[in-house]
C-alpha cells in the first residue's frame, strides 16, 4: 500500500520557516520492499534465495543498481579506496562531522535478501524522504554501502584501517583474492590507507539490520535495541588418546579421545549455562581420527567458539572450560590443549545515547522494544572503534539467517526504517 | 638359539613301535623366527612394518615363497579357487577327516609381521618338526594358509559358503575386486561353490595367533585359551537438530546435535561398562555437519560398534543404548536413529574339548595361561561354523597390532608352537 506523502513543502536553500514537522516523517515502506526485490534478482537463485557473494558478478551488477538509486536520489557518489560506495548530503553546517548510515549487499553464497539489504535501502529511503520533505539536516550525511561484508567486514575494516596486506591474499567465495575483488569493483587495494578514518571523523554511526536471530519473534516485539555486538574468541581443542583396535583393547585399558571430547563439550555447555547473561558457547566443529567403527579414536579436534559483550567474561567461560578439560584430561588420561585462533573479534558496544534516542524513535512510534545484544557481527562492530555507534534490529521470522528461507515482514521493515529515520534527526537535533 | 632335535628316529612306513614319544616332540623356535624374518622382505615398509595387503605383488611373492617352504615340507600343496593354500599330509587312517590347522599371511596396509605369518609358519613348523621325527599321525593333516584374511576373512569365507557375488564386486586395498584378486593368486571366483566344506568335512581346525591386545602381558602370562571369537554389530546412529547461528542463538533456544552426540557417546560408554563381563563398545566414527566454528551442529552421524562373545548381550547392551538416546533425544529435541549395518559378525565359539587339551598342553609344557576371547575376528571364526575349532594366543609386546610395532618374543612363539603341535597331537590321538 503506498502512502500519502506530505504535501508541505520548502525549499531547502530557502531558510527554515514552515518546514514539515521532522518527528512527523514516515518512509515509504512500500518502496523500500520493491527495491529489495529489485536488488534480489542479481544473484537469485533457483531455491528463492540469493548468492550475490562479494565481488561476483551479481554483486558487481546489484551494486550498479543500488548506485543509480543513490544517484537519482541527489547523492554525491563515489566509490573509496575499499569499493565501498559512499552517498554524501551536504548539511546546513559545514563544520560538523558526517552523520553516516548504511550497511551492505553482499551476501552468504546460499543467503537470502534481507541481511544486508535492510540497511542499505531503508538508508537510502530516508535520504529519499528528506528529499520529498524538504529537510536539510545540520549535519553532512552519509549513506555507506560497505564492500564486502560476509566476506569478513572487508570495507568497514578498511575503514578503521585494519585490513592487512596478508589478507589481502586471501582467497574469497568468488574466485577472486580480497585484493584483486577490490580491484574488481573499482577500489585500490594499494591505496587502503587513504580511506581510513579515525575518532571524531565521524559524527555517528546508525545500521539498521534483521536480528538473525528468535528473540523478537519469540518474545512478539517490534525492536531490538542494540547493546552492542558481542566479540568472538575461537579455539582449537585437541584431545590425545591411543588409537587402538576396538575389539582388543578392554574398555578399563583405553584412552579414548572421542569419549573424552564428548565429556568435554558437554562440560562446555555446562560451563556457558551455569552463568547468568547471554553469553554463547558452541563446538561446531569435529574430527576423530582415524575414523573407522573398529579403531578407538585416537586424537580428537574440536572447534570451541564463545561469544561475549564482555572480553572479560569470554576469557572467564574459557579457564572454566580449560580447568574442566584439565581434569578431563587427567582422569582420561588423555592430555588436552587449546590452541587459539587468530580471528578472534572484539567486543564492540554501542554509544548509550544513541540506544536511548532509539527507544525514544520507537516510543514515539508506539513500537515495542528491547534491549538486545548483536550474536553475529557487523559493520557496526567496525565503525564503533572510530564512531558512536547505534543498532537497530527488526524481528526475522523463524530467527532464519543466512538462509533462503530468511524473511522480515514488510511492517517491520517500515517500522525499522521509520526507527533509523527518527534516531537519525534526533542526532542530527542535538 | 638352535634347539637341539631328538636323535631317535623311525621311518613312519615301518609301523610304529620305538617312536619318540610324541608329547617330548619340540618345534624349532629358531626356525620359525627365521622364516617370520624371511618372509617380512615381501611388503616390507621403510617404518619396519609391513604392508602386504591380500592380492598385491607382494602378496604373490610371500605366497610363492611359503608355498615353496610347504614343498620343500613333503606337503601336498594345492591353490583351491578361493585362493586358500592347502598342503596335505597323509594320515595312518585315510577314514578320519582331516584336523586343520593355519592362519593367513596377508597384512593391512600399514601392518606388522606377526599377525598372520606366525600362525601360518609355526603350522608349517609343526609339520617339519613331525617329519623330522618321524611322526604319522591317524589323521590327514592339512596346514591352510587362508587367502585374503585382512579384507573381510575371504578365503575361509568361501571355505564356509559365505562369500556372495556381490562381495565379489568389492575394491580391494591391492586395486583388485575381491573377484579379479582370487584369480590373481590362482583361484576361480566362478567356482567357489566348489571349495565350501560341511560341517563334518573336517574333524578339527586350530589357529596360533598374537593375542592383538595386552591382556596376557599386562598380567605377565605366557598362553591364552582362546573361549571364543566376539560377535560384532555395527549401527549409525543419526543425531538431528537444527543447524543455526552459533551468535545469534540463545544457548536455551538450541537444538545442538552435537550435544547431544555427546551425551550418547558418554552413555553408550556407561551401559558397556555397567555390566559384568568382557565386552567393548566404541563410537570409533564421528562427522556433524555443517562443520564451522559459527554454526550449531544440526546433524551428526556416529558409528557404532559393540562386541561379545554373545549375540543377546549385544543386543541387550544395544537396548540400552537406544533407551538412553531416546531419552537424550527427548530432552534435547534431537531425534535420534539407529540403521544396523549389514557388516555384523556372529560370535564364534570354540570347542570345550580343544580349550581342555590346548590347557593340558600348557601345563605339560610348564607355561601360565588364562581363558579369554578373541576381541579381534580371524579365520578361525570362520571355520566354527562347520568344525570344533580351538585358538592359542601368545602375548603381543605393549598389546599393539596392526601396527609396524607388533611384536612378539622369540620365546613366546616357541610357546605358542610347542603348544599347537601338542594340542593337535592331543586331538589326533582322540
Amino acid at each position: 500500500m503506498k502512502k500519502i506523502l506530505p504535501l508541505c513543502f520548502l525549499l531547502a536553500s530557502s531558510g527554515a520557516i514552515a518546514q514539515t514537522q521532522p518527528t512527523s516523517l514516515k518512509v515509504n515502506q512500500q518502496r523500500i520492499q520493491t527495491r529489495l526485490l529489485e536488488l534480489s534478482k542479481f544473484g537469485e537463485l533457483a531455491n528463492g534465495g540469493n548468492g550475490r557473494v562479494a565481488y561476483s558478478k551479481a554483486d558487481q551488477e546489484g551494486r550498479a543498481y543500488v548506485i543509480g538509486l543513490m544517484k537519482k536520489a541527489k547523492l554525491d557518489v563515489t566509490i573509496d579506496y575499499a569499493g565501498n560506495i559512499i552517498g554524501r548530503r551536504k548539511g546546513r553546517n559545514p563544520a560538523l562531522k558526517p552523520i553516516t548510515f548504511g550497511s551492505h549487499i553482499d551476501s552468504v553464497p546460499n543467503g537470502g535478501n534481507y541481511d544486508g539489504p535492510l540497511g542499505s535501502l531503508s538508508g537510502l529511503e530516508l535520504v529519499e524522504t528528506l528529499n520529498e520533505n524538504n529537510v536539510v539536516t545540520e549535519h553532512p550525511l552519509e549513506l555507506i554501502i560497505f564492500s564486502n561484508e560476509e566476506g569478513g567486514t572487508v570495507g568497514s575494516g578498511a575503514m578503521i584501517g585494519k585490513i592487512t596486506p596478508a589478507a589481502l591474499k586471501s582467497m574469497t567465495q568468488s574466485g577472486l583474492t580480497i585484493g584483486d575483488g577490490i580491484r574488481s569493483i573499482g577500489g585500490n587495494p594499494d591505496s587502503l590507507s587513504k580511506v581510513v578514518r579515525k575518532k571524531g571523523d565521524v559524527a555517528a554511526f546508525i545500521e539498521l539490520h534483521i536480528e538473525q536471530g528468535g528473540i523478537l519473534m519469540t518474545e512478539k516485539l517490534q525492536i531490538g535495541v542494540v547493546e552492542g555486538i558481542v566479540g568472538i574468541e575461537h579455539w582449537d581443542a585437541t584431545i590425545e588418546g591411543a588409537a587402538n583396535h576396538a575389539g582388543t583393547t578392554p574398555m578399563n585399558a583405553r584412552r579414548d579421545a572421542l569419549l573424552s571430547a564428548a565429556k568435554l563439550i558437554v562440560a562446555l555447555n555446562e560451563v556457558v549455562t551455569s552463568h547468568e547473561g547471554r553469553q554463547v558457547g558452541t563446538i561446531g566443529k569435529i574430527s576423530a581420527e582415524p575414523g573407522a567403527y573398529n579403531v578407538i579414536p585416537g586424537k580428537v579436534v574440536l572447534g570451541v567458539e564463545i561469544r561475549d559483550l564482555s572480553h572479560d567474561k569470554i576469557w572467564t567461560l574459557f579457564r572454566e572450560v580449560e580447568a574442566r578439560a584439565q581434569s578431563i584430561a587427567k582422569t582420561q588420561e588423555t592430555p588436552i590443549t587449546f590452541v587459539q585462533s587468530s580471528i578472534g573479534v572484539t567486543p564492540a558496544l554501542t554509544a548509550k545515547s544513541i540506544q536511548d534516542k532509539i527507544i525514544r524513535a520507537a516510543k514515539s512510534l508506539g513500537l515495542s522494544y528491547r534491549y538486545m545484544q548483536s550474536g553475529a557481527g557487523h559493520d557496526a562492530q567496525e565503525m564503533a572503534q572510530i564512531a558512536p555507534v547505534g543498532m537497530i534490529f527488526i524481528p526475522s521470522v523463524g530467527g532464519i539467517s543466512h538462509s533462503p528461507k530468511e524473511f522480515s515482514k514488510g511492517v517491520d521493515i517500515g517500522n525499522g526504517a521509520n526507527v533509523l529515520l527518527q534516531t537519525l534527526l534526533a542526532i542530527d537535533r542535538e
